[in-house]
């Protein structure tokens, strides 16, 4: 094994920049000539959840099979990389759990942005929508977000920029042992 | 990377050896000192298909996410072994391409065993009650299975010995520079 793996797990609301922080990690880990698998909310919907609904037992079930791959991923050296939404944090304690029980580590990041910034900022338009009542299972709107209470870190996407949060990340990682100081 | 992944899929009806194959196989690739993942069934019917039947849909879904894991490990370096029935042809065809254009090694197994042999057997008892109507979309009775016209290798499990099929799969790994000479 070449490389040590780990699960960094992004949560947070939808605009908050997990899919920015995810894409630029990738690259940054990639350079670095790391094994990398990007595991996307939509993707994996797409692959694994096909037909699943936004309801709180299919959501559930949606984060466990994201967990799943994650943890076979990690557990072979390769640095697993999610971006879903993963609103309830018993779940997440599960998924921690489940790597914890198989020695992979688990490095939870929150994303945190308010509301007030993400429905001003509203990239795709869904929290007009979502206010509007036109979206049901809107989380932070109509459905909740239980934001984690001890991640590893939590990057602050309404006010720092996509470097500081990134800058804040690595070292995090490299404190921690999970990658080496960056050349 | 270490090691060259590769997707070995092995197809067959219940009871024809599939796990008893990748279970030896897995043991020998470890002993080998490669990374190893195991995709059974059973597991992944809990793991990433719990709900689905065993309707000609539902089983091409749980195959065709069987093919992504598979294939998201296997580009990582690490020998995935898969143990579904997987009946249908056109499906395995589909994993197989989609391996192809990611460039991840497809190396399709097909264990085959005469349903009479399987029946006289009949190790769990499974095919006594599918016989009696017991069992609906039982594979081989009343259910389709579309054997594989070209596989990488075909192995006799109701004539030859574990070991035989064993050697024989390795041979044909080693044959097309998948794992280096056996030690």
């Amino acid at each position: 094994m070449t490389q040590q793996g780990f699960t960094l797990w992004l949560t947070g609301l939808s605009g908050s920049g997990k899919s920015t922080l995810t894409t630029a990690l990738a690259d940054i880990f990639r350079e670095r000539g790391c094994s990398v698998e990007l595991l996307d909310g939509d993707e994996v919907r797409t692959h694994l959840s096909k037909g699943l609904t936004f309801s709180k037992e299919d959501r559930d079930i949606n984060v466990r099979r994201i967990g799943y791959v994650a943890r076979l991923l990690a557990r072979n050296g390769v640095i697993v990389l999610t971006a879903a939404i993963s609103p309830y944090k018993d779940i997440r304690a599960e998924v921690r759990a489940e790597h914890e029980a198989a020695n992979v580590p688990f490095f939870e990041v929150y994303a945190q942005a308010s509301l007030k910034a993400l429905s001003e900022r509203d990239v795709k338009g869904l929290y007009k929508k979502a206010l509007a009542g036109e979206i049901p299972h809107f989380t932070g709107i109509s459905d909740p977000y239980e934001a984690p209470i001890n991640p590893e870190v939590t990057v602050h996407t309404d006010r720092d920029t996509v470097a500081e949060s990134i800058s804040q990340i690595l070292g995090e990682l490299e404190r921690r042992g999970l990658i080496g100081r960056g050349s």
